[in-house]
């Protein structure tokens, strides 16, 4: 059975082989008599998945021994709060706005401490990157917030920002949702990143944080304490149970990611390499049409996340009725931005590109 | 095959057939070309699960209208803290301890409001239940708490307490984390219910309250978004995205209880019916030997976990070990405690306890 290419933005395309081992293994883990769903977080069964799964994210993602991996629940929207309910110490942080996912973490900050906007794009619609050396950084902020890839707006920071270079002290914060693990990250540059596993790492119900060491133990009064990142990394994840399943999976396909070769890279490397050529193919395909068009400034354009028009808005049910019957699932853009969208993430194999930009061109074609 | 029998408290076994079906399903939800795993909870095909999913646990758990069901994240510790933000309004709350559970959820309150400890069994090892008419409200509580079934030390309300009749008027809220769906709800006494899905609903990672509405709307400044149950409400648990694959499966489960039958009643009260011949003969089986003993008062021991002692504690990995290769799972009880404990929750078929009851017998037989 050949399954259509699903480019939903999230919960999002899963690799094959993952869903495969995780359906054969389903009554039965390695023998156990019990699938995973069924396993105590604290007996061995499970220990050995976490602890595999943790140590795999690790290596893969080059996650340095001075920062620590946790598995939480609630997903990027939890985290708004829960990240200034555990960095903000009540006083303030500064906050990059560059759409709609930055703009929902600083107005939900502002329960726990002042914010300043050090820089926006929503002059121009949320489709350029400014300039770091632009940003209007607070004299002493806890910290600053930035999303690292704006899943709806399809905006991508290509290069961390340098705060140190930017004569600022305070740790950067990144929610790194939508793009993580389809690229390196710097982490020198870092004091805190989050993700929901939704998009690039496995099912929703996860959420992934991973925090330089320094940065524990300042939570405010109010923060409950299985939101409390300290008691979190204290009990390795499982201060409350743990979304076990959910880790499971991702488990699953950090193993995937690490048997990924592309051009005699591995891991990472190698997704980071597909990811560009997906990208490439389909920018390109966009932007050598007068049909379709992307509104983002090129070197700031999303590898995960493709949001394009067509001029002719008036054909857009057409196209996506067209794009399901040839398998291209889940094409519709967030309601906030219309047109298309193409989630491209690690999981879609650029053979799903290539029928995406054969469609698009047919389409075109048909419809001159 | 024939699967070992599971006792574990949670995550805990499951229907075969609903690992059945899920498994089966894994790649494909019916021929949508899509796993459940990989759907936007915004599209047509999750949007119908979740409704399914939520119509069928009203009908199982009659609960009423003015009730609503919400599916959050962060199970029974996180709602610890999520109860007296929504509900404390910062002024106080009173607690009944009856073992681990509620002593945990009245420390977290503590946050967040003024608690009293209306009444605990703490003096007797948490292994009876304070009458109500002893209880010592306080005048104005924003709340009464209780942990109607706790899962540590076995003690279980068999029946929950008319606040009304002791001339109280706040809401009782019930957690229900390890016997939710085991048997049916007085509604009539209750304000909220909240309850973690690991043991009888489903996979870890996806929390059921079911709340009433007048209730809603009152959450403190400090409250995340995520969890303002008001919010939650309001956008049919889709605020931030839901554990999508988590409440599938908790939704493949409550098909499987609509589907049980036993002396001519259905659902929840053929569960109740089932549960009630397991308890009876495991209880039944301890009381009737002089080599194991159970420390609950027998009114109110609980249906669902099953804590029993070896009376000579030096046979105990003895007895685990021969349990084991009899494919009598997870038997150890929780540190807290020591001994044994039995989760025989509605998954766990009576010829799993039938077959606890003979290893037990032989086992006794063998060393005495």
């Amino acid at each position: 059975m050949t399954r259509p290419y699903n480019f939903s933005a999230g919960p999002a395309i899963l690799p094959e082989e993952v869903l495969q081992q995780a359906a054969s293994e389903m009554l039965d883990w390695h023998g156990s008599g019990m699938g995973v769903m069924e396993m105590s977080h604290r007996g061995k069964e499970f220990i050995s998945i976490y602890q595999q799964t943790e140590a795999d994210l690790r290596e893969l993602l080059a996650v340095p021994a001075h920062f620590k991996i946790l598995f939480m629940q609630g997903g990027g929207l939890a985290e708004n709060a829960i990240v200034p309910l555990n960095l903000s110490r009540g006083v303030s942080a500064d906050f990059v706005v560059t759409g709609s996912w930055s703009q929902k973490s600083q107005k939900e900050a502002r329960r726990y401490c002042s914010v300043n906007i050090a820089a926006s794009n929503e002059a121009d619609g949320h489709t350029s990157l400014p300039e770091p050396a632009q940003w209007k950084l607070s004299a002493k902020p806890s910290y600053v917030h930035i999303c690292s890839n704006e899943t709806i707006h399809g905006v991508e920071f290509h290069e961390l920002p340098d705060l140190k270079a930017l004569g600022c002290d305070a740790p950067l914060v990144i929610d790194f949702s939508s793009h993580v693990a389809s690229r390196p990250v710097d982490w020198s540059r870092v004091g805190l990143a989050f993700g929901g596993a939704q998009k690039n790492l496995g099912p929703a119900g996860v959420t992934l944080v991973v925090v330089r060491e320094d940065l524990l133990g300042h939570a405010l009064p109010a923060c409950p304490s299985a939101f409390d990142y300290k008691i979190v990394a204290d009990n390795q994840s499982m201060y409350n149970t743990p979304p076990t399943y959910s880790i499971y999976i991702a488990g699953l396909t950090f193993a995937w990611l690490k048997r990924q070769t592309e051009n005699g890279l591995t891991g990472i490397a190698a997704m980071e390499q597909r990811n560009l050529a997906k990208a490439r193919l389909l920018y390109g395909a966009i932007d050598s049409s007068a049909f379709y068009f992307n509104k983002v400034a090129p070197h700031c354009r999303s590898r995960m996340n493709v949001p394009f028009f067509l001029r002719d808005e008036s054909r857009n049910d057409a196209f996506l009725a067209g794009a399901a019957s040839h398998g291209l699932l889940q094409l519709k853009g967030h309601k906030s931005v219309g047109g298309m969208r193409a989630s491209i993430y690690n999981a879609m194999p650029i053979e799903g590109v290539q029928a995406l930009v054969a469609y698009m061109r047919e389409f075109e074609r048909t419809q001159s």
